[in-house]
């Protein structure tokens, strides 16, 4: 699939500066030959008469990721061990339409070593203080999440960040569009090379 | 859509006896006349040869989903204010392919009132210590996860359990299974209806 536009999902949009923000992630999708599609408020249109607010951001967000034909989510943990669930959602919600997946998070460590006071069992399983299983697959967050970027040919993409812009920090990101781009001339190569054969 | 399969999906996996609580879910999936399908490791095939164990439960835990009509998401906080990554991964999954989408949270409270010092900024828009922004909707979790249950026509459905039984009261799973059923009846009789006309 040729990808042209891209959604950007993360937690970027809580950022008192979600909007330079925003900017910042299109100018490095341009510069990469992409379109960002950034989810910020003062893109999403008017509300429907008598639609509130928080369903017509999820309307015009869910219009975004489908008009999208790759998605870049921004997978470092918020307020907890795991990533944003509005944009692990968006993650699955592209994934089940068919979109071209990719992650990555600001903290390399696995979510094992995250979890507080995780402890063996009498069999060997971690578990938290609570009795919860707790992964221990060497992943950056939930299986799924994980699995499903590993499966798309984008494994999650971890960064070592370390400072307080955690959720700012772009290498994760430009990675990301690196590798998109390096896909797309690959598979462009390919078609040429093929119509030069034939 | 007929609904006869539903995936169950949550953090339900994660407990001690995760095998017993899958049991009693599909107990009650069959009470109400449909199938359950826990994502439980034991029902889980062999890895393909290499393949590894977290990579095959991602890949058997999307082939359930993609046979689902139907997936019924637990969506109660998990180690966090947020519901589980995985399960809400799971969501926008069921709801990309285009299956009917339940939810149920075992803690009723409002995603903001969970938010430990969140206070209002300057502008009145409230934010946590980080200055990242709350949202303030009234939803029981991030909008994406509310707004797409609304859309489905199966508003979050939210139990107030207040007990070490968080993660296993199924007062709110049976809402759910009440609601999917009462709807396929509805729709049954309508067709019924229409063929009486005709």
């Amino acid at each position: 699939m040729t990808v042209r536009q891209i959604y950007l999902a993360g937690p970027d949009v809580f950022l008192p500066d979600a909007i330079a923000i925003g900017e910042r992630k299109k100018a490095l999708c341009a510069r990469y030959g992409f379109r960002g599609l950034f989810p910020f408020d003062n893109e999403v249109g008017e509300p429907a008469p008598g639609e509130r607010i928080d369903r017509a951001i999820y309307r015009e967000n869910v219009a975004m990721i489908r008009r999208a034909d790759a998605v870049i989510v921004n997978l470092t943990p918020f307020r907890g061990p795991s990533a944003d669930v509005g944009s692990v959602f968006e993650l699955g919600l592209a994934a089940g339409l068919g979109k071209v997946v990719c992650g990555y998070t600001n903290v390399a460590s696995d979510l094992r070593h995250r979890i507080a006071d995780a402890s063996r069992d009498a069999r060997g399983a971690w578990r938290d203080p609570d009795g919860l299983a707790v992964e221990d697959f060497g992943n950056a967050d939930n299986l799924m999440i994980d699995g499903c970027l590993a499966a798309a040919g984008y494994p999650l993409v971890r960064v070592d960040v370390g400072s307080g812009e955690l959720l700012r920090d772009l290498r994760g990101f430009e990675t990301c569009l690196k590798q998109l781009a390096q896909r797309q001339a690959e598979s462009l190569r390919s078609v040429a090379a093929g119509a030069a054969v034939a």
